[in-house]
Order: structure tokens, then C-alpha cells, then sequence
């Protein structure tokens, strides 16, 4: 019998997009997935075994405590998940195993030791994962709507609130950004999505652009709503980003509005298969810098446009390809965020963000919630 | 300078319960975690040092970027995160490594290529994880506290329910596992819990211990509510079930709720620091077993009691120590689920869980919402 190669991924598919990915199960805990050939096979604990053969796309699933108890048989002592898998190669023919850059180093460790020559591959693990079939987008467009309706309704709150003094109130109490942020994951609670930590932050916490926000909402700073819920039902994410202002804006602010829009504008103009994302936000910072928005460290503390223009969008939040400071060259069907962003002490937070998915010729902006900076 | 011993964690806090236990610090991509005698440090990128510095309890926070040109200096090409950490361990004098289990087999092959010895530790990689202290014991009653007003939201909407034929109907439309779980979302997020996935299952989807229910809920047979959210203040877990029917139980069910109740006490009786969790377990098995109630291959599907007793619970869902078929000996301060389950395609399945802390002679049961099996 010839010596095969096996994919292996030993996770938890709830933790671990490539496993969903190659299984559509989803699993807390830990379990065995090897492709052999092209076939998929899943090795499962009886707790999850039927439940795997009802919903999992793998060709062949196999009980982890029969193979357990014919592996004790043979060495007469305890067997872990490595012999569990050695004796399972060994039926196979399997001598060479590659495993996913992330994969555990203990386990790693116990293969080679028992002889397997095995490989770490890049990120992307499946390259496939970065390029979106059609109904890939279609969920990604449907995360997107309940994303927009809960802008909507944040929006809608921090519109209708009243300034007192430097402060916005609703109903004769200080509006937060905890009760807008709860706001938002009811509404993303009511179309089957979970958000988690989404950033609703003014004043000078919108100069950290991952702090979540918190305590009284501030009168004329910019506000960011950054938003990124993944959907329960296909758990594809979406990820946009609008931030507005209540009462007067300062004209630093306005023009750190205005040059962020470009940012977009100049992404959403280069973006195409072919073309590299280090070239997009390569030419976002020139605009800035040339208008005189610098970017680095400033009195101790990172300011500027010191993220990334971009990134993949799918199964993950944060998934391949890049739009940043490392090349990586655009392909169709990719699915994108473009949300440049400048952050000032002196000013505030400013960070749009839209999701475009790559055409044959350019990009199509999957996002349509308006671009509304000074509220009514 | 003698070689230093360096711990290493390279991951997003998010998703490493260790690293959010050895920094207090939430982010959600990879960062790095290095403890060199004793001393906690971060090496942050420039979108996270300033949050950093503010929210983690490290004594030292780094700047990847700067190190980074530190290093292309020296080498005058590319510098990956391997090399990055290669040029800061050369000026700290540390030549080997201790990393989790978990760690990126890709990370740990290029750090040994560069020569460092990198070693893998156990699970639990921080062992006074397991063992609670008093705030992190008031977290989980809070969690629980949730979880139980949950659990209670759901069993009204139950109660409330009237039978259609075989199906449990509220005000004119069938009830389902989709809207008790939804209703108990709403509850445990307006106590600042995020649950996902929890279960509600009745008929035979309760005979697969992790299918979460779906669709219209069954008169007559047991419903299974298992509910596990995390806080999104203290981000402690609890995990709790309950099993209740609506209308008329089988004998066969009335028995298995009776039987999984005993089970439960006989894991109350024993569990006390120094006692192994498998005896435990074993003495439940032993007990079902020896009233008729058998585990393994029935008709091709596991049936009886084929998952653990229990497991540890804090940051993680499911983490040390197990209590169920491998030997785990208690320790006082820990937190675990006792959740003995009995499941046949016959009469459905039964499971109830409660989260019990080991005291210096016994067992505390923290959760304390009413067992209550037949609904009115």
C-alpha cells in the first residue's frame, strides 16, 4: 500500500473556521478531522457521533472509543488521541500528516514521535475559504442587513437624546454606551445574530480604536459604532462601522470625516482582482499624511491611521486576505472590509467601514447603510 | 547572563482563557504573552499597546513594531513573529521556552529552528486555574444567578404552554425550542450574560446530549434545558440543567428522572478534595447499571449515560478537572457541573446539572433553582 498524505485538524469547530469550514458541524469540544484522498473522515466521541452523522459533510465517520479499545488490544496499555490516531494511519497507509499552522504543538510533538513526517501549511489552511460561492455571500449580505438595522436603531436613540451640558441624555437620564450597545444586540438578538463586544465609544475613548466604550455618551464628539455580529443560522459575520456626531463638531473632526470618506473612496476605487491591498492602504496614509494627518507615535501614544485598511470577512471576523501593511494580492469573489480610520487626542475617533465583495472589474460595496456624520 | 526559562503564550484572549487569566486582557487577534522570572510581559502591536497598558495586569508592555525595526535592522530582511521574539529573547538571555499544549505547531517550528528549546506543558497550563478564589467564586454565583432567572423565564412559557394533540401550543401558535431559547437569551443578556447554543430539546432530539432542539416542543415527553452562558462583565461561566415535561411522563421517564436524580446525590455524597472524580462517576454508572439502566451500542446508537458527570467551569465552559471515566483527583476550591444523564430512544433523555464548589469536607451546591420534573 503507498504511503498517503492526510490533512489533519484537531479542534474544536466552534473555535476553528477551517474545521466548520471542512465539516458545516459545529462542535464545543475537540474532535478528529483527516482527509485521505479527497475523502473526509470525521473520528468522534460517542457523545457527538450520531449527531455528526446526521449534520457533518464528511464522507466517513468513525467511533474514537472503537478505535481506542482495538489500539489497547494491540499495546495492552493506556492509549491517548496520538495512538488513537497512529493505529487509525496504520489501517490507512498513512506515513506523512499536514496540519494547519495553529495546530497543537503537544500533539505535533506525539506524531513525529511515533514516526509521522509531519508539515505545518500556511494560513490559509484552505485556500478556497477566502474565495466566496455565491450563497457564502448571500449569508454575509443577510449578517449585513440585521448589522445596518442595528446601526439603525443606535442611531436612531443618539438622535433622538438632548444635550445637557457635555453630555447626551435620553428620558432625563445619561445615555451610555452600554444601553446603546444592549440596544444593538437586541436588535441583532431579533434577526438570529451575536454580537459581542461591539464598540459604541466617543470623546477620547474613540482615539483606541478597539476600546468597546463605556459611561455617559459625550455632546459633540464623534461617536463609533463599530458593529460585527456573526449570524447563528449560516455563521457568517459581517463588520461596518459608522461614526456620527450630536451638537457641533469641531472643524478638526469635520475635516478628519472628510478625509476618512476619501480613504474609502481611493479603496474602493483601487480594490480589483490582481491588485495588491498594501497598494490601497499604502495610498489611503499618503492622502492623510499629505493633508497633514500624520501617523505614529504623538506624545507617547499611537495616532493617526495606525490599522489596517482591510480585512477577509467570512466564517471569521478577522480572516485572509489583508488590506494593510503585508502584501496580499486581491482575487474575485473575496469579500473585504475597507475602514480607514484617523484618531486624534486633540479631536477624537473617526472610522468608517464598509464590506465590498471583489468582482471580475472592480469591487461591489455589499453594505448600504448611509454615511451620516452631525445627526439632526 | 545564566539562560532564563521563558513561559510563552502566542494567541488571541479571546480564545485562550489562559492568557485572559494571566493578563485580564480581551483581545481578539493573537498577541504575545512572555513570563521570564516571574515577570509578566506583553509585546503589543500599535493598535493594542495603549489599551494595553490601561486594562492588563502585566508589569511590562513591549511594542511589537518597535522591536520589529529593531531586528530588520540587525538582519536587514523580513522579521516574522519568530523573529521578532528570537530578538527579544537574545537581549533577556532566554534560550528555552515553555509553551501550552495548545501552542501553533508553525510558531513552535521556526523558534526551535532559530534554536531555542521549546517544550510543551500540560493542560491545565496554569494549575491554580482550577482552584477558584473567592472572586472568582462570587463571578460564577452571579453567572448562575443569570442562568437560573433563564431557566425559570423558559419553564413559565412551558407551563403556560396548553397540548394540541402531541404538540405543547402558546396563545395559538406551537411553541418551539427556537422561541423558549430565544426568550431565554433576552432574559440572561438583560443580566449581561451572552449564551449561544443552549439547548432546549425535547422528544427524541434529547437523545443526543448536544443537539440544541428545534422546531415545534412535545407534550408527554422530557425537555431538556441546558444553559450555559458567560458574563460579559466577569466572563465566568455557569452551566445548568434542568428537565421538565408538560403533560403525562412514560413510567420509563418518571424512573430515569429518579434515577439521574440519585445519580446526582451520590456524586454530592463523595465529591470532597482528594476523592477522584472517575470514582464518582463510576459509582453513578454502577447505580444505573444495576437498576437497568445500561450504557453503550443499542440498535446501532449510543444509549444510557454515555458522557462524564461533570467538569470544571470559570473562564472556559469546560475546562480541569473532569469528572467522568479518567482518574482526576479534587481539589478544595474548585468549581465543577455534577450532570448525570440517562438517554433512550424510548422514552427520550433526562439530564440535570448543577454547579457544585469543592469545600475542605464536601461539596457546596452553588446552583439552587428547584428540580421540578412534571409541570402543572
Amino acid at each position: 500500500m503507498p504511503a498517503a498524505e492526510a490533512l489533519l485538524i484537531v479542534a474544536a469547530s466552534e473555535q476553528s473556521a477551517d474545521l466548520y469550514y471542512a465539516t458545516r458541524f459545529l462542535a464545543p469540544d475537540a474532535f478528529i478531522f483527516t482527509q485521505i484522498d479527497g475523502r473526509k473522515i470525521l473520528i468522534m466521541s460517542d457523545l457527538e457521533i450520531d449527531r455528526a452523522k446526521e449534520q457533518s459533510s464528511a464522507d466517513e465517520i468513525i467511533s474514537y472509543s472503537s478505535l481506542q479499545s482495538e489500539a489497547k488490544k494491540k499495546t495492552g496499555g493506556p492509549v491517548g488521541m496520538a495512538g488513537v490516531l497512529d493505529h487509525f494511519y496504520k489501517t490507512r497507509g498513512v506515513a506523512s500528516i499536514s496540519v494547519p499552522p495553529s495546530f497543537p504543538v503537544a500533539m505535533a510533538d506525539a506524531l513525529r514521535e511515533k514516526g509521522y513526517s509531519l508539515t505545518a501549511g500556511k494560513e490559509p489552511f484552505f485556500p478556497q475559504r477566502m474565495v466566496k460561492r455565491p450563497d457564502e455571500v448571500a449569508a454575509i449580505r443577510e449578517t449585513i442587513k440585521a448589522t445596518e438595522d442595528a446601526i439603525k436603531t443606535a442611531i436612531d436613540l443618539i438622535t433622538q437624546s438632548e444635550i445637557h451640558g457635555d453630555e447626551l441624555w435620553l428620558r432625563g437620564r445619561p445615555l451610555t454606551s452600554e444601553l446603546v450597545r444592549k440596544t444593538m444586540h437586541l436588535s441583532m438578538m431579533g434577526d438570529d445574530c451575536l454580537a459581542k463586544e461591539t464598540i459604541v465609544a466617543g470623546g477620547l475613548q474613540a482615539c483606541d480604536p478597539h476600546c468597546i466604550g463605556f459611561g455617559p455618551l459625550k455632546a459633540h464628539w464623534p461617536i463609533v459604532l463599530d458593529v460585527f455580529p456573526v449570524s447563528t443560522r449560516s455563521h457568517y459575520y459581517a463588520d461596518i462601522t459608522r461614526t456620527i456626531v450630536k451638537g457641533k463638531p469641531s472643524e478638526k473632526a469635520k475635516t478628519m470625516y472628510r478625509m476618512v470618506r476619501e480613504g474609502q473612496e481611493i479603496a474602493f476605487g483601487m480594490l480589483k482582482p490582481g491588485v495588491d491591498g498594501k497598494a490601497a492602504h499604502d495610498a489611503i496614509l499618503k492622502h492623510f499624511e499629505k493633508n497633514g494627518f500624520k501617523t505614529g507615535l504623538i506624545d507617547g501614544r499611537m495616532q493617526g491611521f495606525f490599522h489596517g485598511t482591510g480585512h477577509g470577512l467570512g466564517l471569521e471576523i478577522h480572516e485572509a486576505p489583508r488590506v494593510g501593511g503585508v502584501s496580499d494580492i486581491l482575487q474575485e469573489g473575496q469579500v473585504v472590509t475597507v475602514e480607514p480610520g484617523l484618531y486624534y487626542l486633540d479631536a477624537g475617533g473617526i472610522r468608517i467601514e464598509d464590506d465590498v465583495l471583489i468582482t471580475k472589474t472592480g469591487c461591489e460595496i455589499l453594505s448600504t447603510f448611509p454615511r451620516v456624520f452631525e445627526l439632526g
